[in-house]
């Protein structure tokens, strides 16, 4: 489904949206560029766009389908990028990831979007930057890799949190957060497949010379590649810090079940005092001078007593209860 | 064993098979290219057509003994392409692997396939595209890449499945997953020998100028390393996934001990108090007044009765029970 | 907010503080430069600054901002360098990490000092050495990150001591350091984060020719970045002490349940014997030739007591108790 | 020790054995070249035959000295190549590593052997393969390393063997493989250490462009290389597998430690049944009217072993017993 | 303090000791070089040599404050190489590390050595080979190298030592070695710190043209960059091995503690049944006929001596005791 179609030309927006076969013509025209958004296409539909714009046969597979690695890739008369989106949904604590195909070209860009995202606000706040404009299709491009970072760190934000949620629960009391560590760390490598192999993909493009990327976009897509850079060291340290918390996790367990262990095992023993006593004054030996005293009986539940208390006095001294 | 034996000329395959004589002499026609398929050779078999092409010694034995890493190498009137067959058998979660060996020359392409595989449906695909196929032998490489690192796709898929099934059985109840997730991380480490290894000769494949490699057929080539690049990504979060598997496993089988040494210590508190208390009135001391009341009996049985039901219900509400 | 703006000329400093305007004016006289000092300007105070000398949008932004990975960025009339800071609170055991943004033109150096971190001592040693400074802002550049390096060796000093601490904590008896070496570890990564990166960037500032680095200072800034090679060293030993520390503390942990439960278990066998001989002479047998001796009772409690005496000893010798 | 000395030209074997001296002079004489075999000289012996040929007096030490690394050296007048030869000893499970250095030179080629190993079948099948013996000396680096890796092909196979014992073991009953696994852990690294470095230094061997290296051996060269990678990958895969199985044993004595711990309870809790109603019948009230029942006693005794039985099937049942 | 001081001409000693200003007159004759060697001075007095002999400020700065990283810095007029000592003191187990720095020159080569640690017989071993000394000061930063490298590998041999008394504790009985185990790993760790970077360093020695090494000392150099490999690649292979020491000692420890814990149960199950039958024979039935039986009391002492007797048997059949 086509969702916008423009004429931009000198920074400006032409006014009005054009169709399919218009958008083919003032692409042909000097100066001017047309900006073509499709929203998760049929392949009948593509295929009409990629006949009027010349697009090739593997590419158009590629953005049909999705599914795809960040990449970019170079055509003889345009370039095929590739990038994910990432969204952080919180209660869940999923990540969900879509994808934004662009091709570019001198005279054309065409963004094809899966999934639930929107690129009317980058269209928009592009529109409001002629200087960025002017330099043709690759603005286009710069704008939407911009907005797509910052989404990343956006998400790393998240996870950030829930990290930290989780580490209070590691050394908290009472929750057991192995499945919670397990699935971030799911998710956390998601995350890493979608975004990481950007990376080098963009540095090519600034390195390179791509006739659709002119000098004065370079220093904007290092800039972008620098953001991507510090999400990759992010999600690096989750995974680090998401394999220590497992471990350490690991640790409070045992830890746990020690404790557990001990203070069971002191209350046994308090009351191994009493039954062993008892025993020894129900033996039925007929000479057991103390079974006749008068006293016998609440001295001997005294002195049991006592010593029930001084035992858990000690374990308590020590820790164990 | 020859399967299929037959000579392509512009696009299109010239009617009947071949037999081996007849391919060698039709391979030294210009603008045509033979596709002889072979399916474990002996070494005599295979002898025969080595002798017929021109074939090295080395990549002849490679052929016939199979059990090669994947690979791409170059001789002076070919090119020795070794691909490896994946296919996952989920019942049994094994991976399976097999071999095709690829000679690709100017004027002609064997095929030798090891393993229980079809190469079939993509010589029937291939001659329904005869703008492909009138790029040459390079074409029927690149068709039978295609083919099997699609399929490797299907295989991650299915071990994706069973790393899903495997989390279930880790963070779920009454089964311990260690030895299928060992298993399973087994067959993963096979798969990625038989596959990750091929994505640096593909690049090669593009890098370098093959003459057999004609340049519009680049862009399909570096599709399929595309792909590969996919199935490398997800094999290696397999290999992150099942081993924090393991260790989560780890965790949960020590909270499960736990657990059930706090309900067997529980409940062996609560059969402390009769002992104890019978115990003590089971005592022969001459002196016990209660021992001579009416409803001593009934009183101390209740009030045991009350002390155990009080400590079940703490337990309960501390979780132990 | 401008902290301190002066001129340099032939390695001193003119005499008196310069306004912004006084400072751009400065700025191109010949042989002269200028150095301004900014703490956290807000946007309006920057975007005034950036106007005087011709500072970049996408620089501006990172100097405001602040939350950058160190890094060097050429852009065509100056160098912007992001370095980071970092101060080990030893208490808390926590890094604190502040930034610093230079931009290094031939004729002027702009510093832009992001958390509670002085730069004036970098600026009097340095106004003490007058060869240093004739070289220009480059020199202004090298004392920075000479001295945040520094403190980058103190950082790794006090790491060094608290990782000292918890290994004795390790092996020491009845403190839990799981929790503090996770923590460690998550500093660990965070200074890691903030140090590491800019290696790289040291080593390119060196190898290319960059015109506000003169010859004269290559070998400080490889002094710089030699400096920082040690501290990236000692970070790597710590992530790998601390993954040991927590693996070798799980095992202490592991080491002391089986001592406690061997303690536990050797008392509860201590308190099996008289309560099972109690039990035995509480039969109510009425053939029982031992209850009738005159000294049965007394004999029986020798003979409990000896039993116990001599597990006791035995339960000692072989460490159980 | 000499143990074979002899001259070749033209692809065959001059008859009879060789002096030192006779070698030197047949080594100068054009088309023809001499393989000198030495086995374990010492260093006299070795001295008089590098003062023969022109040895380095660096590769006369390590030839006499052993315990290199794999690594190929280029001196000005010849090529020293030492190789590890590798054997798996499976009934005590340890890899036997020895050494052959190879000198190699357009006129000569020297073999020094340490350790238990032949390299007469090496030399019997190169001398039924002129066509190989024609390329000179570097034919026979060619057969010895190609004859190594074959060997490390099989110790793999050794290898592979014993690790699907150990995971027998590890999912198996009664056996604790702790021990196996980490020795076969240190054997694994020892092969690893001997072979893996041997990789680049044979790609280097390709690549360069060595006198004693012609063309033609150049893919005889690549085919080892490729047949080491293949080791290469096996070991890198043995160290994750026995990684795994280490974890997966821990997992599994904890999940057996579970099981004893339940079992033991389950009989604990059987036996506390009959303990606790005896106590209370054993209590000494005046008034207990069951005690005077004609059946009370037997009544009892099937009530409690009644309580058995169900607890026993109850344990049963939930897998407990 | 300089402990000595020479010149050296066409590969011998000149006569005598020179002091400090005569050694700067014999550097700057043609063909003799001085050596002069410094133990750790202080900032004054190696200032007084820097002056003679025209050294960088930054190199003073290193060689007086020691704690360097290896590592090989090219000034105008002088290589600064910096080589790290280690002895392994075997009793204690800690590896100390000491500091060589060189500076060397065509015309005179500067030792300035930090730590116990003896450079004389270096110094010696070299004055008995003119042929190296006639190199000139590179043969002695050769000589130097060359010593501690060998050093390294003695004290790799004494942490092999270590590593297999280890193995066997783990695998033995009654010892906790993972505090040794952890400290070993802590010392492995500096040692790699301390040599490992040299092998870059080294490598680079080669590469690069520098005047001071002349060319036939490449191979020399080359020898030892080769021994430094096999140091890494031990120390590499110790940290592996003790990885899994300490993993197959917590697998120890825990199975040590099922072992225990089983032992204990048995124990316990064998006192629980004469104290279940005592139990039941102290009940108070009126009606118990075996309490009047006139053989009773021996025969229930019997049953329960042969229920024990089995049950001690059995346990001892499957292991348990």
């Amino acid at each position: 489904m086509i969702v916008d179609c423009a004429a931009y030309e000198g920074g400006r927006r032409r006014e009005g949206e054009l169709s399919l076969e218009r958008a083919g013509e003032a692409a042909s025209e000097r100066g001017a560029f047309v900006w073509l958004g499709v929203v998760e296409p049929t392949e009948a539909e593509f295929q009409a766009i990629a006949a009027e714009f010349g697009l090739h046969e593997l590419a158009v597979e590629d953005a049909v389908r999705a599914h795809q690695r960040p990449k970019v890739e170079e055509y003889d008369e345009f370039l095929h990028v590739v990038l994910k989106t990432a969204r952080y949904v919180d209660p869940e604590e999923v990540i969900e990831v879509g994808e934004v195909s662009v091709f570019v070209a001198p005279s054309f860009v065409i963004t094809v979007r899966h999934g639930d995202f929107d690129l009317a606000p980058v269209r928009h706040r592009l529109e409001r930057r002629p200087d960025l404009l002017e330099e043709g299709p690759g603005a286009v491009l710069y704008a939407i890799a911009d907005h797509l970072v910052d989404r990343y760190l956006e998400a790393a934000h998240g996870f950030d949190e829930d990290v930290r949620e989780v580490e209070l629960q590691v050394f908290g009391e009472g929750q057991n957060p192995t499945e919670r560590i397990y699935k971030l760390e799911r998710e956390v490598l998601e995350f890493q497949a979608a975004t990481v192999p950007l990376g080098e993909e963009l540095e090519d493009l600034c390195r390179r010379d791509y006739a659709v990327i002119p000098e004065p976009l370079h220093e904007y897509f290092r800039d972008v590649e620098d953001h991507l850079r510090r999400v990759s060291t992010r999600i690096e340290n989750f995974r680090q810090l998401l394999d220590s918390a497992l471990e350490a996790n690991l640790t409070q367990v045992s830890m746990q079940q020690n404790e557990d262990m001990r203070k069971i095992s002191a209350w046994v023993a308090i009351a191994a005092v009493p039954t062993m006593v008892a025993g020894i004054y129900g033996m039925n030996f007929e000479h057991m001078p103390e079974l006749e005293w008068r006293f016998g009986y609440p001295l001997v539940l005294g002195i049991v007593l006592t010593a029930c208390l001084y035992l858990y006095w000690r374990f308590k001294r020590s820790g164990w209860l």
